[in-house]
C-alpha cells in the first residue's frame, strides 16, 4: 500500500510518523507549508476539510486526525511491532480509553496552553495560562498514576501507539509557548521521564528525529527543532 | 458478556446507551448521582480515574470515553447491528477520522459552550459563548458538507457509532446552556436534521429514549428531559 503523510516539521504529524518507523512502513512525507498557509488550499481541504496537520493518504482514501490514524496502522500491520492490543484483545477497551483520552483531553489542553491566548482579551491571557496549566498538571498526574494499570501499552520498552502519541505531547509542553514553559518540569512524573528516556534512544525513533531536525534528546530534553524543510510553527 | 453501565440522564452515557439497544446487548443501567458528585467518589474514580460519566464495566475491565466504548461495542458486537466498518473494510479510516473528530473537536466544543463560562470572568463570558457558538456553527456546516462522503456511516437507513455520538450533542446543542441557545437552529442543516428525524422513530432508539425521560422527539424538538430517575445537571 502507498502511505503519504502530510506533515510540519514538529506538528502532531511527528506522532504518525513515529509509528510509521516503528511499524517499518515505506511512506513519502510531504510537507505541509504552514507559513504559506497550505492547510487552508483547496487541494489540502479536500484530504482534510478541517484543514488541521496530518493527514495520511492511502489506497483506500485519506486519514485524518492524529489518533485515528494511529489506530488505523496500528490495526492494520503488526507485523514487526504491535502498537495496540488486537481488537478481541482483553486490553483493548482500556487502551482505547486512554487512546481517546490522549485525543479529546490532553492534547486540547496543550492547544489552549499553546494558542488559548490569541482569542482573548490580552488582561485574560496569564489567568488562562495558569488555570490551563493547572489542569494539564493534573492530567499528566493522573496519567502518571494510572501507567501501571495500562498493562504494557503505555511506557514500556516495545513503545505503543499512546507513546508516539504522548512522547511529542510532552516535548511540547517544554517548548511552548515560548513565553510561558515554567509551569512544566518532566521531573514531576519519574514513570514518563524512563519511558522517554528508553524511547528516544530507539533507531526508529531515532529517523523520526533526524527527519524533522528535533536534535539529540528530544524528549527528555528537548530544544527548538532546525528541520531540514519547512516551519514547526 | 456481564455489562454494566454508569449513567447519568441526558449525559454523554445516552450515546453508549443508543449503541447497547441498537446492538440488542443485555446491560445494566447503574446511576451516577451528578448532584451528590458521585462521579467524584472513590469507587467511581477506580473505574475512570477522570471522574467522567460514561463508564462501561465489562467481563474484561471498565472502559471509558464515550467514543473508546462506543468502537469496542462496535467491533465486538455485530451480529444484530453493525455500528462501524469492520478494521479490515476500505471505510474503516475515514469512519474513525470523524469518530475522532466528533470526540476531540464537537464534543469540547460543546464543553466549552456549556460550562466554559464558569470559570472565567463574568465580562468575558458573552464573547466566549459567542466565539464558541461561532467555532461550531462552522463545525456543523462541515459535518453536513462531508456527509455524503461518509459512504452510509452517518445518517443513513441503519445508524451508525457516529449517529448514536452526534445525535444527543445535536440535541443538548437545542438545550444548554440554558441562558443561551439562540444560536442554534437544526434547520441550517437540512441533511443532519433529516437523519435525526429517522433516527428517533426507531425502536431501538425509543427504548434509550423512555429510560431516560427524554419526550416524543428529543432530537428534532429537543425538551428538557424528565428522567424516571437521577438528574441530568
Amino acid at each position: 500500500m502507498t502511505l503519504r503523510l502530510h506533515y510540519a516539521p514538529d506538528n502532531a504529524s511527528l506522532c504518525v510518523r513515529l509509528a510509521l518507523e516503528e511499524l517499518r512502513l515505506d511512506y513519502h512525507a510531504a510537507l505541509v507549508d504552514r507559513r504559506a498557509g497550505a492547510q487552508r488550499a483547496p487541494g489540502y481541504l479536500a484530504l482534510n476539510p478541517h484543514g488541521m496537520i496530518p493527514v495520511l493518504e492511502t489506497d483506500e482514501g485519506p486519514i485524518f486526525e492524529t489518533a485515528a490514524i494511529l489506530l488505523w496502522l496500528s490495526d492494520r500491520h503488526r507485523r514487526h511491532a504491535v502498537l495496540m492490543p488486537a481488537p478481541d484483545a482483553p486490553e483493548r477497551g482500556m487502551a482505547l480509553a486512554w487512546l481517546f483520552w490522549l485525543s479529546n483531553t490532553l492534547h486540547p489542553a496543550l492547544r489552549m496552553l499553546f494558542y488559548g491566548g490569541e482569542h482573548i482579551a490580552p488582561e485574560q491571557v496569564f489567568a488562562l495560562h495558569e488555570r490551563t496549566a493547572q489542569r494539564t498538571l493534573e492530567m499528566l498526574d493522573r496519567l502518571e498514576a494510572a501507567t501501571p494499570s495500562l498493562g504494557g501499552w503505555l511506557g514500556a520498552d516495545q513503545p505503543s501507539a499512546l507513546d508516539c502519541y504522548l512522547a511529542p505531547m510532552l516535548r511540547w509542553c517544554a517548548l511552548y509557548p515560548e513565553s510561558g514553559t515554567g509551569w512544566f518540569d518532566l521531573a514531576r512524573w519519574p514513570g514518563l521521564r524512563a519511558s522517554l528516556e528508553r524511547f528516544e534512544t530507539r533507531p526508529s525513533v531515532r529517523a523520526a528525529i533526524e527527519a524533522e531536525g528535533l536534535g539529540p534528546r528530544p524528549f527528555t530534553d528537548p530544544h527548538p527543532p532546525h528541520p531540514p524543510e519547512g516551519y514547526a510553527t
